[in-house]
Protein backbone atom coordinates (compact mmCIF):
# COMPACT_ATOMS: atom_id res chain seq x y z
CA UNK A 1 0.00 0.00 0.00
CA UNK A 2 1.78 3.20 -1.01
CA UNK A 3 0.44 6.21 0.61
CA UNK A 4 1.04 10.01 -0.82
CA UNK A 5 -0.52 13.27 0.12
CA UNK A 6 -1.57 16.55 -2.09
CA UNK A 7 -1.01 20.22 -0.88
CA UNK A 8 -4.06 21.52 -2.73
CA UNK A 9 -7.11 21.00 -4.34
CA UNK A 10 -5.77 22.58 -7.86
CA UNK A 11 -2.77 19.88 -8.06
CA UNK A 12 -5.39 17.38 -7.70
CA UNK A 13 -4.94 14.84 -11.63
CA UNK A 14 -7.38 12.40 -12.67
CA UNK A 15 -3.97 10.58 -13.51
CA UNK A 16 -2.90 10.48 -9.47
CA UNK A 17 -6.21 9.36 -8.36
CA UNK A 18 -7.39 6.78 -10.51
CA UNK A 19 -7.99 3.39 -9.14
CA UNK A 20 -6.63 4.90 -5.59
CA UNK A 21 -8.78 5.48 -2.47
CA UNK A 22 -9.20 8.96 -1.75
CA UNK A 23 -9.73 11.12 1.09
CA UNK A 24 -10.30 14.66 0.95
CA UNK A 25 -9.83 17.13 3.85
CA UNK A 26 -10.36 20.62 4.28
CA UNK A 27 -10.31 20.93 8.16
CA UNK A 28 -11.15 23.78 8.48
CA UNK A 29 -13.92 23.82 8.59
CA UNK A 30 -15.73 22.15 5.54
CA UNK A 31 -15.12 18.40 5.52
CA UNK A 32 -15.83 18.76 9.46
CA UNK A 33 -19.26 20.23 8.93
CA UNK A 34 -20.09 17.71 6.54
CA UNK A 35 -19.08 14.95 9.27
CA UNK A 36 -21.09 16.88 11.78
CA UNK A 37 -24.04 17.14 9.73
CA UNK A 38 -24.43 13.32 8.61
CA UNK A 39 -23.72 12.29 12.46
CA UNK A 40 -26.45 14.42 12.94
CA UNK A 41 -28.91 12.95 10.64
CA UNK A 42 -28.60 14.71 7.63
CA UNK A 43 -29.40 12.58 4.53
CA UNK A 44 -27.05 13.73 2.02
CA UNK A 45 -24.96 16.81 1.14
CA UNK A 46 -23.87 18.33 -1.83
CA UNK A 47 -20.84 20.61 -2.65
CA UNK A 48 -21.19 22.91 -4.98
CA UNK A 49 -18.57 25.78 -5.41
CA UNK A 50 -21.51 28.80 -6.60
CA UNK A 51 -23.85 30.28 -4.71
CA UNK A 52 -26.05 30.46 -7.36
CA UNK A 53 -26.12 26.48 -8.09
CA UNK A 54 -26.87 26.16 -4.37
CA UNK A 55 -30.23 28.35 -4.82
CA UNK A 56 -31.11 25.86 -7.67
CA UNK A 57 -31.60 23.07 -5.38
CA UNK A 58 -33.41 24.94 -2.55
CA UNK A 59 -36.07 26.59 -5.15
CA UNK A 60 -36.63 23.24 -7.16
CA UNK A 61 -36.04 20.34 -4.03
CA UNK A 62 -36.14 21.94 -1.35
CA UNK A 63 -32.67 21.63 -0.24
CA UNK A 64 -31.09 23.46 3.28
CA UNK A 65 -28.15 25.90 2.03
CA UNK A 66 -25.25 25.97 3.68
CA UNK A 67 -21.79 27.52 2.72
CA UNK A 68 -19.60 30.64 3.17
CA UNK A 69 -17.25 33.08 1.24
CA UNK A 70 -14.88 34.51 3.33
CA UNK A 71 -15.74 32.63 6.06
CA UNK A 72 -19.28 34.19 6.61
CA UNK A 73 -22.25 33.38 5.87
CA UNK A 74 -23.49 33.37 2.49
CA UNK A 75 -26.32 36.06 2.24
CA UNK A 76 -29.84 34.32 1.51
CA UNK A 77 -28.45 31.14 2.84
CA UNK A 78 -29.63 28.71 5.92
CA UNK A 79 -26.81 28.03 7.27
CA UNK A 80 -22.63 29.13 7.32
CA UNK A 81 -20.11 26.99 7.28
CA UNK A 82 -19.86 26.33 11.15
CA UNK A 83 -20.22 22.51 11.91
CA UNK A 84 -21.89 24.11 15.11
CA UNK A 85 -24.81 25.07 13.26
CA UNK A 86 -25.24 21.48 11.80
CA UNK A 87 -26.98 20.26 15.07
CA UNK A 88 -29.63 17.73 15.37
CA UNK A 89 -32.57 19.70 15.62
CA UNK A 90 -31.69 21.31 11.72
CA UNK A 91 -30.78 18.73 9.59
CA UNK A 92 -32.45 15.51 11.06
CA UNK A 93 -33.83 14.44 7.76
CA UNK A 94 -32.70 17.05 5.50
CA UNK A 95 -30.74 17.61 2.49
CA UNK A 96 -28.16 19.89 2.29
CA UNK A 97 -25.88 21.73 -0.16
CA UNK A 98 -23.40 22.80 0.72
CA UNK A 99 -21.23 25.81 -1.16
CA UNK A 100 -17.43 25.30 -0.46
CA UNK A 101 -14.38 26.86 -3.02
CA UNK A 102 -11.46 24.45 -2.01
CA UNK A 103 -13.53 20.93 -0.55
CA UNK A 104 -15.94 21.17 -3.43
CA UNK A 105 -12.84 21.83 -5.98
CA UNK A 106 -10.75 18.73 -4.15
CA UNK A 107 -13.95 16.40 -4.84
CA UNK A 108 -14.56 17.19 -8.21
CA UNK A 109 -10.96 16.59 -9.19
CA UNK A 110 -11.09 13.96 -7.33
CA UNK A 111 -13.63 11.72 -9.46
CA UNK A 112 -11.71 9.41 -10.85
CA UNK A 113 -11.06 7.60 -7.52
CA UNK A 114 -11.89 4.29 -7.01
CA UNK A 115 -13.37 4.87 -3.35
CA UNK A 116 -13.81 8.84 -2.42
CA UNK A 117 -14.43 9.60 1.23
CA UNK A 118 -14.15 12.44 3.44
CA UNK A 119 -11.64 13.06 6.01
CA UNK A 120 -10.38 15.71 9.36
CA UNK A 121 -9.33 15.46 12.67
CA UNK A 122 -12.97 14.42 14.05
CA UNK A 123 -12.79 10.84 11.69
CA UNK A 124 -9.37 10.05 11.72
CA UNK A 125 -8.99 6.85 12.78
CA UNK A 126 -12.12 5.77 11.36
CA UNK A 127 -11.21 6.76 8.13
CA UNK A 128 -7.63 4.97 8.72
CA UNK A 129 -9.45 1.76 9.65
CA UNK A 130 -11.38 2.32 6.56
CA UNK A 131 -8.55 2.69 4.19
CA UNK A 132 -6.75 -0.44 5.79
CA UNK A 133 -9.45 -2.40 4.87
CA UNK A 134 -9.67 -1.61 1.66
CA UNK A 135 -6.35 -2.35 0.26
CA UNK A 136 -4.73 -0.39 -2.35
CA UNK A 137 -3.08 3.20 -2.93
CA UNK A 138 -3.95 5.91 -0.93
CA UNK A 139 -4.03 9.65 -2.05
CA UNK A 140 -4.75 12.00 0.99
CA UNK A 141 -5.50 15.42 -0.95
CA UNK A 142 -5.47 18.42 1.01
CA UNK A 143 -7.48 21.31 0.01
CA UNK A 144 -5.54 23.84 1.01
CA UNK A 145 -7.01 27.78 0.16
CA UNK A 146 -7.21 29.44 -2.89
CA UNK A 147 -4.54 27.09 -4.32
CA UNK A 148 -2.55 27.51 -1.19
CA UNK A 149 -0.83 24.59 1.10
CA UNK A 150 -2.56 25.15 4.48
CA UNK A 151 -1.23 23.74 8.06
CA UNK A 152 -4.29 22.15 9.22
CA UNK A 153 -5.38 19.75 6.25
CA UNK A 154 -1.88 18.97 6.46
CA UNK A 155 -1.63 18.05 10.10
CA UNK A 156 -5.10 16.00 9.65
CA UNK A 157 -3.34 13.86 6.90
CA UNK A 158 -0.90 13.42 8.84
CA UNK A 159 -2.89 11.91 11.53
CA UNK A 160 -4.72 9.98 9.54
CA UNK A 161 -1.19 8.78 7.69
CA UNK A 162 0.15 7.89 11.41
CA UNK A 163 -3.21 5.86 12.71
CA UNK A 164 -3.15 4.09 9.38
CA UNK A 165 0.50 3.08 9.75
CA UNK A 166 -0.40 1.62 13.01
CA UNK A 167 -3.03 -0.70 11.68
CA UNK A 168 -0.67 -1.53 8.44
CA UNK A 169 2.95 -1.80 8.98
CA UNK A 170 3.40 -2.62 5.37
CA UNK A 171 2.86 0.71 4.39
CA UNK A 172 5.04 2.73 1.84
CA UNK A 173 5.25 6.47 2.02
CA UNK A 174 5.89 9.33 -0.41
CA UNK A 175 7.92 12.10 0.66
CA UNK A 176 4.66 14.63 1.71
CA UNK A 177 3.13 11.78 3.27
CA UNK A 178 6.79 11.28 5.80
CA UNK A 179 6.48 15.02 6.10
CA UNK A 180 3.06 14.73 6.81
CA UNK A 181 3.14 12.61 9.33
CA UNK A 182 5.79 13.82 11.36
CA UNK A 183 4.80 17.61 11.48
CA UNK A 184 1.55 15.70 13.22
CA UNK A 185 3.88 13.81 15.60
CA UNK A 186 5.58 17.13 16.43
CA UNK A 187 2.48 18.38 17.37
CA UNK A 188 0.22 15.17 18.62
CA UNK A 189 -0.02 16.79 22.22
CA UNK A 190 -2.02 19.66 21.15
CA UNK A 191 -3.54 19.68 17.89
CA UNK A 192 -5.73 22.97 18.85
CA UNK A 193 -2.58 24.68 19.45
CA UNK A 194 -1.41 23.23 16.49
CA UNK A 195 -3.51 24.53 14.39
CA UNK A 196 -3.49 28.16 15.58
CA UNK A 197 0.30 28.56 14.29
CA UNK A 198 -1.08 28.54 10.69
CA UNK A 199 -3.04 31.56 9.14
CA UNK A 200 -6.47 29.68 9.08
CA UNK A 201 -7.32 29.48 12.17
CA UNK A 202 -6.18 33.02 13.38
CA UNK A 203 -8.30 34.27 10.52
CA UNK A 204 -11.29 32.51 11.84
CA UNK A 205 -10.49 32.99 15.63
CA UNK A 206 -10.78 37.05 14.13
CA UNK A 207 -14.03 36.42 12.27
CA UNK A 208 -15.65 34.98 16.21
CA UNK A 209 -15.43 31.36 15.30
CA UNK A 210 -12.38 29.96 17.94
CA UNK A 211 -14.94 27.46 19.20
CA UNK A 212 -15.29 25.80 15.52
CA UNK A 213 -11.86 25.55 16.28
CA UNK A 214 -11.80 24.01 19.18
CA UNK A 215 -13.94 21.50 17.86
CA UNK A 216 -12.61 20.63 14.60
CA UNK A 217 -8.89 20.07 15.93
CA UNK A 218 -11.08 16.92 18.20
CA UNK A 219 -9.25 13.64 16.87
CA UNK A 220 -11.38 11.02 16.47
CA UNK A 221 -14.99 12.61 18.33
CA UNK A 222 -16.37 10.46 15.39
CA UNK A 223 -16.35 6.61 14.26
CA UNK A 224 -17.62 7.14 10.99
CA UNK A 225 -16.53 7.54 7.28
CA UNK A 226 -18.80 9.83 4.41
CA UNK A 227 -18.71 8.31 1.20
CA UNK A 228 -18.69 10.75 -2.24
CA UNK A 229 -20.15 9.20 -5.44
CA UNK A 230 -20.95 11.64 -7.93
CA UNK A 231 -20.88 14.61 -5.88
CA UNK A 232 -23.39 13.35 -3.73
CA UNK A 233 -21.87 12.64 0.01
CA UNK A 234 -23.69 9.74 2.49
CA UNK A 235 -23.04 7.91 5.02
CA UNK A 236 -22.84 4.46 4.33
CA UNK A 237 -20.25 3.34 6.73
CA UNK A 238 -20.60 2.75 10.37
CA UNK A 239 -18.19 1.26 12.58
CA UNK B 1 10.87 39.42 10.03
CA UNK B 2 8.37 37.21 7.78
CA UNK B 3 9.44 34.01 6.70
CA UNK B 4 8.46 31.44 4.34
CA UNK B 5 9.12 28.28 2.05
CA UNK B 6 8.67 27.33 -1.64
CA UNK B 7 8.23 23.41 -2.07
CA UNK B 8 9.85 23.42 -5.63
CA UNK B 9 11.84 25.53 -7.87
CA UNK B 10 8.81 25.85 -10.58
CA UNK B 11 6.65 27.55 -8.38
CA UNK B 12 8.83 30.42 -7.34
CA UNK B 13 7.88 33.63 -9.12
CA UNK B 14 9.63 37.11 -9.35
CA UNK B 15 6.74 39.06 -7.27
CA UNK B 16 7.32 35.94 -4.23
CA UNK B 17 10.96 36.57 -4.46
CA UNK B 18 11.35 40.58 -4.83
CA UNK B 19 12.60 42.00 -2.07
CA UNK B 20 13.45 39.13 -0.09
CA UNK B 21 16.23 37.14 1.31
CA UNK B 22 15.97 34.41 -0.43
CA UNK B 23 18.35 30.52 0.22
CA UNK B 24 17.91 28.53 -2.79
CA UNK B 25 18.36 24.72 -1.30
CA UNK B 26 18.91 21.84 -3.15
CA UNK B 27 20.27 19.42 -0.38
CA UNK B 28 21.16 16.25 -2.77
CA UNK B 29 23.08 17.59 -3.97
CA UNK B 30 23.57 20.92 -5.98
CA UNK B 31 24.06 23.25 -2.99
CA UNK B 32 25.99 20.10 -0.91
CA UNK B 33 28.38 20.47 -3.81
CA UNK B 34 28.65 24.16 -4.36
CA UNK B 35 29.38 24.60 -0.98
CA UNK B 36 31.89 22.11 -0.52
CA UNK B 37 33.90 23.67 -3.86
CA UNK B 38 34.07 27.24 -2.32
CA UNK B 39 35.23 25.79 1.05
CA UNK B 40 37.63 24.22 -1.00
CA UNK B 41 39.29 26.96 -2.57
CA UNK B 42 37.13 26.97 -6.19
CA UNK B 43 36.91 30.44 -6.95
CA UNK B 44 33.40 30.66 -8.70
CA UNK B 45 30.62 28.34 -10.08
CA UNK B 46 28.21 29.12 -12.45
CA UNK B 47 24.94 27.55 -12.58
CA UNK B 48 23.59 26.33 -15.66
CA UNK B 49 20.70 23.81 -17.21
CA UNK B 50 21.98 22.23 -20.16
CA UNK B 51 25.23 20.61 -21.08
CA UNK B 52 25.76 22.26 -24.23
CA UNK B 53 25.44 25.29 -22.52
CA UNK B 54 28.43 24.40 -19.70
CA UNK B 55 30.67 23.11 -22.55
CA UNK B 56 30.81 26.68 -24.19
CA UNK B 57 32.51 27.55 -21.02
CA UNK B 58 35.16 25.51 -21.15
CA UNK B 59 36.01 25.93 -24.73
CA UNK B 60 35.86 29.31 -24.50
CA UNK B 61 36.73 30.32 -20.60
CA UNK B 62 39.01 27.11 -19.50
CA UNK B 63 36.30 26.23 -16.60
CA UNK B 64 35.79 22.91 -15.26
CA UNK B 65 32.55 21.29 -15.96
CA UNK B 66 30.46 19.48 -13.67
CA UNK B 67 27.34 17.56 -13.22
CA UNK B 68 24.62 14.89 -13.44
CA UNK B 69 22.17 13.51 -15.44
CA UNK B 70 19.65 10.74 -13.36
CA UNK B 71 22.31 11.29 -10.88
CA UNK B 72 25.58 10.15 -12.53
CA UNK B 73 28.61 12.40 -14.60
CA UNK B 74 27.35 13.57 -17.89
CA UNK B 75 29.90 12.10 -20.15
CA UNK B 76 32.52 14.40 -21.39
CA UNK B 77 32.53 16.41 -17.89
CA UNK B 78 35.58 16.53 -15.54
CA UNK B 79 33.24 15.99 -12.43
CA UNK B 80 29.68 14.83 -11.26
CA UNK B 81 27.17 16.03 -8.77
CA UNK B 82 29.25 14.55 -5.81
CA UNK B 83 30.17 17.07 -3.00
CA UNK B 84 32.94 14.65 -2.39
CA UNK B 85 34.73 14.81 -5.91
CA UNK B 86 35.15 18.65 -5.47
CA UNK B 87 38.23 18.11 -3.07
CA UNK B 88 41.09 21.03 -2.51
CA UNK B 89 43.08 19.36 -5.51
CA UNK B 90 40.56 19.19 -7.75
CA UNK B 91 38.80 22.73 -7.36
CA UNK B 92 41.53 24.89 -5.51
CA UNK B 93 41.74 28.35 -7.94
CA UNK B 94 39.61 26.98 -10.31
CA UNK B 95 36.11 28.24 -11.92
CA UNK B 96 33.66 25.84 -12.02
CA UNK B 97 30.04 25.27 -14.35
CA UNK B 98 27.42 23.29 -12.64
CA UNK B 99 25.10 21.51 -14.56
CA UNK B 100 22.34 21.00 -12.15
CA UNK B 101 18.28 21.27 -13.75
CA UNK B 102 16.75 21.71 -10.46
CA UNK B 103 18.93 24.06 -8.44
CA UNK B 104 19.68 26.49 -11.74
CA UNK B 105 16.15 26.74 -12.06
CA UNK B 106 15.60 28.02 -8.81
CA UNK B 107 18.75 30.12 -8.50
CA UNK B 108 17.18 31.30 -12.11
CA UNK B 109 13.67 32.41 -10.73
CA UNK B 110 15.15 34.21 -7.70
CA UNK B 111 17.02 36.54 -9.87
CA UNK B 112 14.47 39.33 -8.11
CA UNK B 113 15.75 38.56 -4.72
CA UNK B 114 17.28 40.90 -2.40
CA UNK B 115 20.26 38.56 -1.31
CA UNK B 116 20.64 35.20 -2.95
CA UNK B 117 22.10 32.95 -1.05
CA UNK B 118 22.81 29.10 -0.98
CA UNK B 119 21.59 27.00 1.78
CA UNK B 120 22.10 23.40 2.54
CA UNK B 121 22.72 21.33 6.12
CA UNK B 122 25.75 22.21 5.58
CA UNK B 123 26.50 25.57 5.99
CA UNK B 124 22.38 25.89 8.10
CA UNK B 125 23.71 27.58 11.24
CA UNK B 126 25.62 30.23 9.37
CA UNK B 127 22.79 31.05 6.74
CA UNK B 128 20.41 31.31 10.59
CA UNK B 129 22.93 34.02 11.13
CA UNK B 130 23.36 35.51 7.43
CA UNK B 131 19.28 36.17 7.32
CA UNK B 132 19.24 37.44 11.05
CA UNK B 133 21.94 39.62 10.60
CA UNK B 134 20.08 41.06 6.92
CA UNK B 135 16.77 41.93 8.24
CA UNK B 136 14.30 41.65 5.69
CA UNK B 137 11.70 39.01 5.15
CA UNK B 138 12.67 35.77 3.86
CA UNK B 139 12.28 32.98 1.88
CA UNK B 140 13.51 29.19 1.90
CA UNK B 141 13.09 28.41 -1.88
CA UNK B 142 13.68 24.25 -1.76
CA UNK B 143 14.83 23.25 -5.59
CA UNK B 144 12.68 20.29 -5.48
CA UNK B 145 13.14 17.27 -8.17
CA UNK B 146 11.61 18.18 -11.56
CA UNK B 147 8.65 19.78 -10.05
CA UNK B 148 8.04 17.47 -7.11
CA UNK B 149 8.23 18.01 -3.36
CA UNK B 150 11.38 16.67 -1.73
CA UNK B 151 11.56 15.68 1.74
CA UNK B 152 15.45 16.54 2.17
CA UNK B 153 15.33 20.22 0.90
CA UNK B 154 11.97 20.82 3.24
CA UNK B 155 14.14 19.06 5.91
CA UNK B 156 17.18 21.32 5.33
CA UNK B 157 14.45 24.60 5.68
CA UNK B 158 13.33 23.48 8.85
CA UNK B 159 17.14 23.31 9.99
CA UNK B 160 17.70 27.01 8.85
CA UNK B 161 14.19 28.36 9.87
CA UNK B 162 14.34 26.43 13.48
CA UNK B 163 18.01 27.80 13.82
CA UNK B 164 16.65 31.34 12.99
CA UNK B 165 13.98 30.79 15.15
CA UNK B 166 16.67 30.48 18.16
CA UNK B 167 18.40 33.95 17.17
CA UNK B 168 15.60 36.34 16.45
CA UNK B 169 12.46 35.57 18.63
CA UNK B 170 10.39 37.92 16.60
CA UNK B 171 9.53 36.22 13.21
CA UNK B 172 6.99 35.10 11.71
CA UNK B 173 6.06 32.02 9.62
CA UNK B 174 3.81 31.16 6.79
CA UNK B 175 2.32 27.12 7.49
CA UNK B 176 4.63 26.04 4.94
CA UNK B 177 7.95 27.10 7.57
CA UNK B 178 5.65 26.21 10.20
CA UNK B 179 5.42 22.57 8.59
CA UNK B 180 9.03 22.52 7.68
CA UNK B 181 10.13 23.28 11.22
CA UNK B 182 7.81 20.30 13.05
CA UNK B 183 9.50 18.30 10.09
CA UNK B 184 12.71 19.10 10.82
CA UNK B 185 12.13 18.95 15.31
CA UNK B 186 11.00 15.60 14.42
CA UNK B 187 14.36 14.18 12.86
CA UNK B 188 16.77 16.20 14.38
CA UNK B 189 18.38 13.86 16.35
CA UNK B 190 18.81 11.66 13.37
CA UNK B 191 19.04 13.75 9.70
CA UNK B 192 20.79 10.82 7.87
CA UNK B 193 18.29 8.52 8.80
CA UNK B 194 15.18 10.87 8.01
CA UNK B 195 17.17 11.46 4.69
CA UNK B 196 17.29 7.99 3.88
CA UNK B 197 13.32 7.82 4.36
CA UNK B 198 12.76 9.91 1.06
CA UNK B 199 13.00 8.70 -2.09
CA UNK B 200 16.18 10.87 -3.47
CA UNK B 201 18.27 9.29 -0.69
CA UNK B 202 17.43 5.87 -1.63
CA UNK B 203 17.65 6.38 -5.40
CA UNK B 204 21.18 8.11 -4.66
CA UNK B 205 22.11 5.21 -2.61
CA UNK B 206 20.99 2.64 -5.18
CA UNK B 207 23.16 4.61 -7.72
CA UNK B 208 26.20 3.89 -4.97
CA UNK B 209 26.53 7.37 -4.08
CA UNK B 210 25.35 6.52 0.23
CA UNK B 211 28.80 8.58 1.37
CA UNK B 212 27.47 11.56 -0.49
CA UNK B 213 23.76 10.89 1.34
CA UNK B 214 25.77 10.48 4.84
CA UNK B 215 28.03 13.98 3.98
CA UNK B 216 25.31 15.50 3.09
CA UNK B 217 23.42 15.31 5.98
CA UNK B 218 26.18 16.83 8.24
CA UNK B 219 24.70 20.01 9.61
CA UNK B 220 26.72 23.00 10.60
CA UNK B 221 29.78 21.11 8.97
CA UNK B 222 30.75 24.51 7.55
CA UNK B 223 30.31 28.32 8.87
CA UNK B 224 29.96 30.23 5.18
CA UNK B 225 27.52 31.32 3.04
CA UNK B 226 27.90 31.36 -0.92
CA UNK B 227 25.82 34.48 -2.70
CA UNK B 228 24.58 34.40 -6.32
CA UNK B 229 24.89 37.57 -8.32
CA UNK B 230 23.62 37.55 -11.74
CA UNK B 231 23.80 33.68 -11.71
CA UNK B 232 27.41 33.48 -10.56
CA UNK B 233 27.80 31.46 -7.02
CA UNK B 234 30.98 33.19 -4.85
CA UNK B 235 31.92 33.20 -1.32
CA UNK B 236 31.77 36.37 0.04
CA UNK B 237 31.14 35.84 3.90
CA UNK B 238 32.87 33.85 6.48
CA UNK B 239 32.09 34.05 9.90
Amino acid sequence: MHVDVTFTAQEIEAATVAGRNVVVIDALRATSTIITALVNGCQEIIPVREPAEAMKYRDEKGYLLGGERGGLKIPGFDLGNSPLEYTRNVVEGKKVVLCTTNGTLALANSAAARKLIIGAFLNAGAVAQFLAGQGGDVLLACAGTGGKFTLEDFLAAGVILHKLSKIRSNISMGDRAIAAEAVYLQHQDNVEEALYRGHHARDLADLGFSQDVEYCACVDKFELVPVCREMRVVLPYKR
